[in-house]
């Protein structure tokens, strides 16, 4: 199975890279995000740490580029079975866009159960609990996750929204940003408070009742 | 000023846990919940620290009991100006109840606005980020946290929507505790993630989107 060429440069680099994302979400998951370490990240990876500091320029860094991958793989796993559209703390929809079957309630609950499974997937929980939580109370890396994790997921529930408002689906006068934090607030909510189990069922209520509404008409 | 009898005991007890509570939250709002110990508590609120062993079980203790001690006085606040239903965090209908004027979507605005200024007061914010935080990644002080401090005010939602639901008012088969967290899930992603600023404009939209729907009927 060995290859018998000296691996390429780039192939070494792209091993490390990943064992060094690996090392840093499996300990931000264990200890903390604050008492992980570069120095821990760096033991744990079997790296050098002058390795890191000479890629990125903080722990934070690290941490936000490989949850950014750990999404990005996420997403790949999910395309041979139609799941994982994930791969950011709540917005779900990963790199790949979102489903758009015409069946505005129906992509939307495929999105969003994946990111039930996601988030309830113990090596992808812990870590995002932490990094959710440091964020909470440090209000530049909490800009940093929702800038580069959150965002770009919520960007695509937006897009989706307006293809149905575009075709006549969703009404004129919705705001899209506030209707997808309808969405995506509820499930954030019980995801991090743990209020009630966060379950496929619930996210498909979720939806029902953020797109028909709750007064009668 | 000064009273000349002796201060009975009663009241020097309840002068004590009111510095012992405000000591708390100032630490956990200024060192986060991590360095906030008992002796640093006891230190800044002039009192022993076996004075808050005899009281309370733990550090968390006191600062649940603390929290719940700065809603009811914020409550109390707001009594003559018609404002501060708050209370805790999300929940926002602190111990009072909630207002039913017959006008459901108003009353849903008052107390989210009181809740808006209330998490936007610095006395409050960074504490209950602490404690939040703290919560999300520690689930049994997250346990204690939703039970004591989040659930009363979120039960308050669900009567009020449950008297709405009664005079025909919110359709017969919608779910009350999705309903509730429509509304004050969006609140609280907003708030803890710090995506887009937190006002009264913000929940007024919320209130009316959640309300109305979003799909063409």
């Amino acid at each position: 199975m060995t290859d018998k060429r000296s691996p390429d440069s780039s192939r070494r680099i792209e091993r490390s890279r990943r064992a060094i994302h690996e090392a840093a979400l499996a300990l931000v998951g264990e200890a903390g995000y604050r008492a992980t370490t570069i120095e821990a990240i760096a033991a744990r990876a079997g790296v050098g740490k002058q390795t890191i500091y000479r890629w990125w320029p903080s722990k934070a860094a690290v941490l936000l580029e490989a949850f950014v991958a750990l999404g990005e793989r996420s997403g790949r796993q999910g395309e041979g079975h139609g799941e994982g559209h994930g791969g950011d703390e709540a917005g779900g929809a990963g790199e790949r866009g979102f489903p758009d079957t015409g069946d505005l309630a129906a992509d939307l609950k495929a999105v969003m159960r994946a990111t039930v499974d996601e988030l309830t997937d113990p090596a992808f929980e812990a870590p995002t609990r932490a990094l959710a939580a440091e964020g909470i109370v440090d209000p530049e890396l909490g800009a940093a996750f929702v800038q580069k994790l959150l965002e770009p997921g919520l960007r695509l529930y937006e897009a989706r929204l307006r293809a149905a408002q575009e075709t006549g689906r969703v009404r004129a006068d919705a705001d899209l940003r506030i209707a997808l934090e309808l969405l995506v607030g509820p499930l954030t909510h019980r995801w991090l408070l743990r209020t009630l189990p966060l379950t496929h069922a619930y996210v498909d209520a979720v939806v029902d009742h953020a797109l028909r509404g709750l007064e009668e008409p």
